[in-house]
């Protein structure tokens, strides 16, 4: 513990970690099927609480309870497909923050169209590998949720997605990068392991919407959320260093690091 | 486990957890998606062997082989919207006990005009928090998964959901409160951490309905299975203070506690 | 470590584990909701990459990236079953592998015909426990995820359905025997443990898929996802005796199995 209070990243993200603990934002996410367990218990252990609904019929009034909305196209269901334009105007009308997770683009023809129809939509943040950030643009294709491309040969098509939503574009990778109107933030922290976890991007995602929820900036947000995982992952790996126990160590790290 | 065997509520219960061992009931879960993981696991834990086909095409019948059925409105998919009213009515025919959990009613439109409708199916046991139990009514809306109120101010809807079902209202809470026609009894156990894990009110309802399937009357189901996961959780967090881990030391614990 | 190298079983195996290792291949799961979490961990412990995408809209197009295929129909969404058909056309006509999983066949009317012509497709692997196989040539019911019968009661009709594929049965049990049409194949490993995780079952299919995108032929990658599971397992067994730490720590022992 005495290790992370010294932590700069944490240090500078902290405020933003403390606004979550103290006002438990709701968040709304319509998200990949697969992670819909991480990603409710990460938003849990951190502090936030999350709301899963998805139909047309239901998500968009959910939405009027959440203090912000993430939506990712990971496995994208008939559901999902018919909830999220709906969804997303709904919290837009609000005046909610949003974030665009568009997993998998470039390769399956429906999240393609949406995801760049969604863009318009102004998410506060689209959170993306280089692949997917590149795909939005038309750039390139993906590989299911894995990245080909590395961050820095997508900085030019998270500008221009960046210009269009007015918002915050953060590219995941090794090192990950942050990008708005006028700057640029590295961080280059966290774990491989987390690459060994189903949906550990998409609880990315969720904590960035948990962080925006609970007033953070969009930039300030992104920042705040890759830091919490990444440095949670550090941590987790230092106990937990096989898959099945780090993902648990990891929901622990989350809720502890943030105290 | 010393301590275990001398718990007097565990006392109470422990011949309904011997039957659920014994007779290893099949519980059909119509559930959320998000909890689905969760409920399978702890019911496996538990003793119990779990169901979760939720489609109109195949539920109806598969529900022919169960020996008690789930209705959890949490993420209410199209499928499960169209699937539960006539599982539900499968179910009732073959004199099949079943749980309903009205998650979220209140505020989602579909959900609460079906929880409604399906109050006349006689549930043997409806689980809900305060706001659920008072939003069946017509009384008060929810808070997604969250109640704002506490279990004491839906007593008197809960008597009336009782009498249109009868049927027994579990309220959940800090202390459960668990209502029939002419009964009232109090359950003032387990920990805060089971509230920073997905899906433990829903298998809470799951357990719930293992307890009915192994022939346990409504009221004795719900006091055991409202025992059993309070009971592990106290013990799981003795071990596992965080939800990561809390919510695999919960798995186990209701394995140990039930033997 | 140590008594790992020197089993019998685990060497015969280890070649095809070290391809999934050193390939990663990509296998594409439609697989039943409440086991999407496990099969994805598990693919990811041990080396492999999942993809989940179900609808018909898009599977068929994701299915082009990927190295095998999985189909399970454990809780055959509509989704699933729009998507099934047309995603094993096409990965007949990419000549990808594939594996089917006719979770519960037998009782549930959609799955049960779609199975028998998804036969027709030719799976390099059919992996099911007694009474699945029984189902798919017309001679049994199923009972939701379990067996009521032996696997030697199936050798008849794995016999019938290898020569329809001209590929494997797989037939689970406390004895695994794998079939085509001129070896037989058993398998006496794993612990009783590994029935009390859901999922578990479509996670070995998943593996198999997994081994076959590696390149191994349908017998062997059978056989290799079969030891690799239940080696893992007992491993597991060792370690954490009850089912929640259980299931952690098979995911942990699927990585440390495979170096």
């Amino acid at each position: 513990m005495s290790i992370l209070v010294h932590d700069p990243d944490l240090k500078r993200v902290r405020p933003v970690l403390t606004a979550v603990r103290e006002r438990a934002p709701l968040v709304h996410c319509l998200s990949a099927a697969v992670s819909m367990g991480i990603v409710a218990d990460g938003l849990l252990a951190a502090g936030a609480r999350p709301m899963m609904t998805e139909t047309l019929d239901e998500a968009p009034h959910m939405v009027t309870l959440a203090n912000a909305l993430l939506i990712n196209l990971g496995t994208l269901s008939t559901d999902g497909s018919e909830g999220i334009p709906a969804t997303v105007e709904a919290a837009q009308g609000l005046g909610l923050p949003w974030v665009l997770d568009p997993a998998a683009v470039g390769i399956a023809p429906v999240r393609t169209a949406m995801a760049r129809r969604l863009l318009k939509r102004h998410p506060a943040v689209v959170r993306a590998n280089a692949s997917e950030v590149l795909a939005l643009t038309g750039e390139a294709g993906g590989r299911g949720a894995d990245s080909t491309a590395v961050p820095d040969e997508a900085v030019r098509a998270a500008r221009q997605v960046s210009a269009l939503t007015g918002g915050v574009v953060a590219i995941s990778g090794v090192e990950d990068l942050l990008i708005d109107a006028r700057r640029e933030l590295r961080v280059a922290r966290g774990t491989p392991l987390l690459t060994r976890v189903t949906g550990t991007g998409c609880l990315l995602g969720a904590l960035t919407a948990a962080c925006l929820g609970a007033g953070a900036a969009p930039l300030e947000a992104a920042d705040a959320a890759t830091v919490w995982i990444a440095v949670a992952g550090e941590l987790a790996e230092t106990r937990a260093p096989r898959p099945g126990s780090f993902r648990t160590a990891l929901l622990d790290s989350l809720d502890e690091v943030a105290l």
